[in-house]
C-alpha cells in the first residue's frame, strides 16, 4: 500500500531511502487541466522500472496519484498546462543498503506551472565536457540516481537550451533532461535502451510515430560524424514537458533544421 | 550557512536536492560516547568531496554537527559505542538538474547503535553478480547515488557478511560497504581511487598505517587470479564502523587468515 504524500504540504521522514541511496523513481509529466499526456506511458515506464528495483507498486495506484493530483490541483491550474512530477521511493527501512523485506513505499507528489516551450525554429546545445556511465543493469531507469545530470547541468550558461552528453567513448548518447534522435536521409537512429541513463517516455511515443509514419527507426550508437554526414538532415531532442525540438546549432555549428515533424507526432492526442 | 535537522524529530523538506537526485554526501561515523573515531578522516572527506561537487560548507560547520551530535546522544549512549550518520545535500532550489546559484545545503544527523562487530577470526563473503560501474568524474565520492549497492546488496541470503562487487573487466572492486585490501607476500594491494564507488576513510587510515608500519601499498586493480596466487596471504575488508576484518571463506573456498592486522592499525587511537 502506497504512502502519498503531498510535497507543498508534508515534509519527507528522514530515513526515507529515496534521500539515502535514491533507492527510487520518477516521472515528470505534461498535464492540461485534471488530464495527462502520455498517462499510459508515464505509468507503464515507472510499474516496469519499480518490478527492476523490486518496489512494490501497483499500477492503478499510480493513477489514483495522478487522478488525484488532477483534482488537488484544478483551481490552482484549471485547464492550463502545468507539470506533475512523481516521486516513488521504497520507503524507510532496511539494514543499511539492504532493502526491507516489506516496505511501503513513498509516492510524493508535486504540482509546478509549465516552463517556457522552446521556439519550433530550434534550440542552440552545447556538448557537455561531463561523461555519461550507465550501469548495464540500471540502463533507462528514472531513478533518483542523477548526480551526473546535475553536475553536466553545472556548465549550462543561460546561453543554450540543452547539454548533450557522450559516452566515454564519444558517442552522443543524451541530454542532461532529452533524448537524442537523428535523421539521415529517411532514416532515424537512437541509441539503444542499454546505453541510456534514461528512456524517456517521449522518445517511445516518437519511436512509436516514427514506425507508424512508415519511417525506420534504428537503435544504434550515434559517433558525433553522423552530424556531418552528406544525408544528415537533422538532430531532435526528445522530452515528456517540452515535446519534440530541433537542434539549430550545436557546439556553434549550424545544423539543418524540417518543419514536419508535428505532423508525425502529436503527443497533445494522447490527452486522457 | 548549513541548515542542520536532527532526523529523529524533523521530516525533510519534499523539494530537497538529496531526494530528487541524490544531490549530496554522507558519512558514516562510529562514535564512542561524544568523541568520534577517524573524526578528522571523515572530515577530510566530506569537505573535499563538498568541493568537487560545488556544495558550499566549511569544516568548521561539519564539526560543530559532531559535537553536538555528541551532546544530544550523551545521555542516550554515554561512553558506549554508536554510529552516527551525516547527510549533506545542497538544500532546495535550482532549475531542474541545474543547481542553485546560492544554496543552503542541509545537515541531517541520525544516531543509531552500533551493530554487531565480526569475529576477528574472520568473515563469510561472496561475489556479487551485480556489475559495478563508476563515473570517473565521481569516483570515490560518497554520494547519496548508491543504486549499485542498493542493488548488490538484494543478493544477501543472511550467511555471508558481505557481497563483493567487481568492475565489467572482473577485477574485485569493492564490497557493497567495504574497501578490499589484498595481501601478498610482504605487499598490499587495494584498487586505485578513479575505479572506486566510495574511497573509504578506514582504507586511507589503513594505508597510512601500513605505510608507517614498513609496508609498500599498491594502488592497482585486483584480478581474481590474486587470490590463488602462491604467495597470497589474505583479503581484508575495510569500514570505518567495524574496522578492518579478514575473509575466511570467499564464494564457497576457504582463504588464509593471519591475526596480527589489529597491532598494525587500530583506529580507536584516533578517537577525538
Amino acid at each position: 500500500m502506497l504512502n502519498v504524500i503531498r510535497a507543498e504540504s508534508n515534509g519527507i521522514p528522514a530515513g526515507d531511502r529515496g534521500l539515502a541511496y535514491g533507492d527510487g523513481l520518477f516521472e515528470t509529466i505534461h498535464m492540461r487541466g485534471r488530464k495527462a499526456v502520455l498517462r499510459a506511458f508515464h505509468l507503464d515506464r515507472m510499474v516496469a522500472d519499480a518490478g527492476r528495483l523490486d518496489i512494490p507498486v501497483q499500477r492503478a495506484e499510480l493513477d489514483a496519484g495522478i487522478t488525484q493530483a488532477g483534482v488537488d490541483q484544478a483551481v490552482a491550474f484549471q485547464s492550463e498546462d502545468w507539470v506533475l512530477k512523481l516521486i516513488l521511493t521504497r520507503g524507510s527501512g532496511g539494514r543499511g543498503y539492504r532493502p526491507p523485506e516489506n516496505s511501503r513505499p513513498n509516492l510524493i507528489v508535486f504540482a509546478s506551472p509549465m516552463p517556457p516551450i522552446p521556439d519550433s525554429a530550434g534550440v542552440v546545445a552545447e556538448l557537455s565536457r561531463f561523461p555519461l556511465t550507465v550501469n548495464p543493469q540500471l540502463a533507462g531507469m528514472k531513478t533518483l540516481n542523477r548526480l551526473e545530470q546535475v553536475m553536466a547541468s553545472r556548465e549550462f550558461t543561460g546561453r543554450e537550451f540543452e547539454l548533450i552528453m557522450s559516452d566515454t567513448a564519444g558517442n552522443l548518447v543524451e541530454g542532461t533532461r532529452t533524448n537524442l534522435f537523428i535523421r539521415l536521409g529517411n532514416e532515424w537512429f537512437t541509441p539503444p535502451v542499454e546505453c541510456l541513463a534514461v528512456a524517456g517516455v517521449m522518445r517511445r511515443y516518437l519511436m512509436e510515430c516514427l514506425g507508424s509514419a512508415g519511417y525506420c527507426v534504428h537503435e544504434e550508437n550515434l559517433p558525433p560524424a553522423m552530424l556531418s554526414s552528406e544525408n544528415f538532415r537533422g538532430l531532435y531532442l526528445a522530452n515528456s514537458v517540452v515535446g519534440i525540438v530541433p537542434v539549430r546549432k550545436l557546439g556553434g555549428v549550424d545544423l539543418p533544421v524540417e518543419g514536419g515533424i508535428e505532423t508525425i507526432c502529436d503527443p497533445l492526442k494522447t490527452l486522457e
